[in-house]
């Protein structure tokens, strides 16, 4: 397991895998759907992400330059690897959601 | 996938999955097998599981009182749908790992 949580684990990877998985998508765009990430935090995760070879970075020579980032075949995988959990979530998403509440730090 | 997330989102939960899953065990044995993790922020996190309905906390009256955490019947749900997700990491080892080394932060 250890592997997958080098790559998946931190406090924004999972949701990077989650907005990636929905296809191509610029840096402003990636940041606005991650509630509360600084721009150095989230350059940072891609830059990792891009080095496990889950993320590519496409950079389009226009102008401005435009910039757009989406999942490998690898990280195509990953994604597919992270389905159960997510149907986990949903099945059990009634039991969790008010415990989840009652367990936000104060 | 974003109730999935605040259950096994952060640094410590996916780690604490692994480690739970082998079975019961006590706070000491915990902390031993997550390297760096602080007292305070490995009881929180066991805390939030807890509160999630994932972690069990069993209390035995002995002298010294014995804690031992273990999974709950949902958090044997949550960790049979974390496996693809091992298997991914482990059918990529050879991929991953020497990327995993070079992105590593300096």
């Amino acid at each position: 397991m250890s592997i997958a949580i080098d790559v998946v684990g931190g406090k924004w990877k999972m949701h990077l895998m989650w907005v990636l998985a929905e296809g191509p998508v610029r840096f402003g765009q990636i940041r606005r759907k991650l509630d509360g990430v600084s721009e150095k935090v989230l350059a940072e995760n891609l830059r990792q992400m891009e080095a496990h070879g889950v993320v590519h970075r496409e950079l389009y020579a226009e102008v401005p330059p435009r910039v757009e980032y989406s999942l490998t075949p690898l990280g195509e995988q990953l994604n597919q690897a992270l389905q159960p959990l997510e149907v986990w979530g949903d099945a059990n998403r009634e039991a969790l959601a008010p415990r989840l509440v009652e367990s936000r730090p104060c």
